[in-house]
């Protein structure tokens, strides 16, 4: 009996091609699988049970600030598409368009929501009427198409799952607190439920979604020292308001437009997930998030007694109100083992018959493998306290891991040996000019401002590319 | 102050014109809007909160049987639609097609998905192998494209929701089994949380699924004496199976191919649920289905302490576990008690200065309009008992409908006079020719047979229609 023996033996070293090792993350803990339909994925059970945890997480934070759900149609005619300028611009080169429906041409063209700003505008067109209407505070969960090129899990596809927020508010002011307030939620979750840290703030004007005025985001840092936007929260201003003529009557009896905010975060980051926490072994989930928080791994399950307290383990864990299940196939504890390394299940529980002559059974941690030996009956009350220490642990691991990512540069020549030696965010100044950032993604080989943080440093007076005077410290970094 | 003043005074009478008082619940409960895009509907937080108690009361049964959720891609190429025949003849002519994707014209049409049995076969033909890797037990939750010509919310659009499950298993047996256990699963949900009764069996050749060997079907029966296809269950045999060669080693270490299920459950329902227990002063909800179980409504709140019980009630009740709102607006109680009726809350909470007094408050059932004079402090322990003997008495009221309006006949004439002066179902005899089928249509203006149940009784020794010896006793009726 090899307990070192490895289920995957061809599981590509992190180290070595990261971007192999993510592939065979996502296929080998089947997390997702391809079609014959190049950039649209099948979501797999393991996957999708990721995705469906962070929902049911994500709504109830929405709900307690407000939001509704609500659902609006996946097709959009084009003639809507085009009714805000700067938003067609962003977005029609990449849509999928209906053209047929039945056996019919249509009179018009429908495009497949990239993302549904329009559909939610000229709904409000209609409903709503006085300031007793609003706000409207919206939320749908959905598929949205973007016509890639490049596809990759998670990452990049053609077709991906999110919840796109919409909101439309009597006053600027309310609005603008309500992408902001956004902007909170998506930070706590994916601090406290994802262990994930991020560096958030403004995006600059060349960044910034399509038709918005001012867009916010959520960056983390990726194992190989790559970006990953995470979430992002758009403020429009009444943009969108006139563009679909959304008036309301005021408390003064006065017309006026109203303002909207929207903001999405997509199964992109079941990739951060992978690429933030995951290793050598394959997935490793934090307890928050974990569709499965333990499993039980029986060892010489045919000798007397093992298998039956195994089973009472599995039972009491999962009445002690956690996510468990049992691995009873007959493959050898190595295979379990790596198995159960491979999905990323929080904690694993084993039980010999050695173990079992002494009433023991050894909890071990998937991040850092630690075990400890704990009396049977104990097992349920040891549970929570060492779900919230490794949470807690992936956590403080992933913020020392940015931190010791994230430099300083006062030139691009710093910039770029930054960049090479220590791969991650660099912190800069930048005069605010759009050709800055052009020469500075060229001359790094694709570094982009990642956002301007709501407390900027001072790193020097002036332009890390032009030398002119600066207006804001920037985080660059290269991204996904 | 005039109690009885109506919120909704154009509501039309529900016996007067069914259709229209259906339309005008829709909207005026505000479940739906409609789009610029014809048969394209915004469901809106009335009407999707209700999908959303259906999706989480239905993804716990599914769940409790071994169902695991994933999510396949929107979009089906051509080639993988035409693959089994009557499947691609029973649903070409109903699809959208994408034709162009970003700029560029697409090599290969795609359909929007109008059902998914053609991708979860082509995902299986790629990673089923083994008789280890069977059952695969899938379900989706999503939105399915069908160009329907005449569209009406919920009932019939271009677009709706719903979960479709798909599964594959190694045996003829176990997956006939899987199918029924589904059409159980579906009945349980319909009766006990939507308090529905269904007839339910197998539909004739001439109505399953474009594909199935078997298609199971619930039909209720709404207050017009209309059938309405509640969710239905398909056994496909190795079919598809052969269509989209997923085989697998069998434990003899013989090449087999699977056997399939589907099986649906859509938006539709809420029409159900409308037009099952709906009354001229509007929806009327199920407790166990309802969003909102209790509405607290102050009366003559501006007097002391009248808002403040009021809210002091609101939080007792959604500490005891139940969902629960509270009307604070400063509209009379005549227009809080018709918005309440309309969006078909349960309860109602009636509080003012007399029952402050008095130390009580007054609970009103939605479907009967009975008031219970219940001290304060004890509201939290009587919602329970009122909520589920509303619950089951909105159960029997819907059965003892269903029976009433169900009758048999011996001939043509009978049948069209029972559905005349009774509509609803109508159980009789039938040879088994789709001839009659189409006859009994044609002569009684619409009927069709609904299903073909498990225990036919014996009305008479002939077909109803042409005279020759009866096969089966099937239930006819009208439908939606």
């Amino acid at each position: 009996m090899d307990k070192d023996k490895k289920f995957v033996e061809a599981i590509t070293s992190r180290d070595e091609d990261f971007a192999q090792w993510y592939t065979d993350v996502v296929k080998k803990a089947e997390l997702i699988d391809y079609t014959s339909e190049k950039g649209f994925m099948v979501y797999r059970p393991n996957g999708y049970a990721i995705w469906e945890q962070c929902m049911a997480d994500l709504d109830r934070r929405f709900k307690e600030t407000g939001v509704q759900n609500v659902y609006l149609p996946l097709l959009i005619p084009e003639s809507l598409l085009d009714k805000e300028k700067h938003h067609v611009e962003g977005f029609a080169p990449e849509v999928a368009w209906v053209t047929h429906g039945g056996m019919e041409r249509l009179p018009e063209r429908l495009c497949v929501r990239p993302t549904s700003e329009t559909l939610f505008c000229e709904h409000w067109s209609r409903v709503v009427h006085s300031y007793r209407d609003l706000p409207m505070v919206y939320n749908q969960w959905c598929s949205v198409v973007r016509w890639e090129k490049t596809t990759r899990p998670f990452l990049r596809s053609k077709e991906f799952l999110w919840q796109e927020g919409h909101t439309m508010h009597a006053t600027y002011d309310e609005a603008e607190q309500r992408t902001l307030q956004m902007r909170q939620v998506y930070e706590d979750f994916i601090r406290d439920s994802l262990a994930i840290p991020c560096i958030t703030g403004r995006k600059t004007e060349s960044e910034k979604f399509a038709g918005a005025e001012a867009t916010y985001t959520l960056e983390a840092l990726m194992h190989d020292g790559k970006a990953l936007q995470s979430a992002t929260s758009h403020f429009f201003g009444d943009g969108f308001a006139r563009a679909f003529d959304v008036q309301f009557v005021d408390q003064n009896n006065e017309l006026q437009y109203g303002f909207e905010t929207s903001w999405g975060l997509s199964t992109r980051i079941i990739g951060a997930i992978i690429m933030v926490h995951g290793d050598d072994s394959g997935l490793v989930l934090p307890p928050h998030i974990a569709p499965v928080k333990v499993r039980v791994i029986p060892i010489a399950q045919h000798k007397e007694g093992v298998l039956d307290a195994a089973r009472g383990i599995l039972q009491a864990v999962k009445a002690a109100g956690y996510t468990a299940d049992i691995d009873e196939t007959d493959k050898m504890p190595g295979w379990k083992f790596s198995e159960y390394e491979m999905v990323g299940i929080p904690l694993r529980i084993e039980i010999g018959p050695k173990d079992l002559a002494a009433g023991t059974a050894v909890i071990v941690r998937r991040d850092t493998r630690e075990k400890t030996t704990v009396a049977i009956s104990e097992i349920p009350n040891r549970i929570g306290t060492i779900l919230e220490k490794m949470q807690q642990d992936m956590y403080n691991k992933a913020k020392a891991f940015l931190d010791a990512h994230t430099s300083s540069a006062r030139s691009i020549g710093e910039m770029k040996e930054n960049l090479e030696r220590n791969p991650g965010f660099v912190k800069a100044m930048w005069c605010g000019d759009p050709a800055c950032e052009e020469e500075i993604k060229a001359e790094t080989g694709g570094a982009t401002t990642r956002c301007i943080p709501s407390e900027e440093e001072h790193i020097s007076d002036v332009c890390v590319c032009c030398g002119k005077p600066a207006k804001h410290m920037v985080y660059f970094g290269k991204a996904y």
